[in-house]
């Protein structure tokens, strides 16, 4: 059973296109060091429907311990203080659990 | 390209565990007759890390019609109207695009 982790985020107003741009670029790199982290997916919410969040964060990960590596490790933290720390007005998050090839596109 | 449409709910205070069981079977019987949907994994957030939301929504579709095709469809609103709806006191979703077979366990 793996564990599929999902961030939601409503920025402040202050928030500009270049800060997010420049968020979804960090965490796509820090990804990139972060093996534990098995499937990622950042981004600007699509907005396919009325009333949704601003950001989304999907992740997944072996267990519960892949999941504290990811957002306990440095490179994260450094995203955080870096960047989303100041932008978040809102943030709403949930770890489901899945099961491999049951959840997939 | 496909659609993540990730959704975390935090309950009103009278909530109680039984509703929440009710609405998980409620929410997979309904899945089971919406073939839009490609993947839908739902439940009561793990708790793996401090701070979450109560309850989570993730489901894989085609477009944005398939998005809509499930979140408009008849047995969706009836699970609103019967068990989700009354539930709510904070909901927050986006949508991400993910592409096929690159985002899975």
């Amino acid at each position: 059973m793996s564990i599929l982790h999902i961030a939601s985020f409503r920025w402040k107003p202050e928030v500009a296109e270049i800060d997010i741009a420049r968020l979804t670029d960090a965490l796509n790199e820090m990804r990139a060091g972060i093996p534990e982290i098995r499937s990622y997916v950042v981004g600007p919410n699509l907005h396919l429907r009325a009333g949704g969040a601003d950001y989304g964060v999907a992740a997944i990960l072996d267990d519960g311990a892949g999941l504290d590596t990811y957002l306990d490790h440095v490179d994260h933290k450094a995203v955080y203080e870096k960047y989303l720390g100041w932008m978040i007005a809102e943030r709403s998050a949930v770890q489901l659990p899945i099961s491999a090839g049951a959840f997939d596109a």
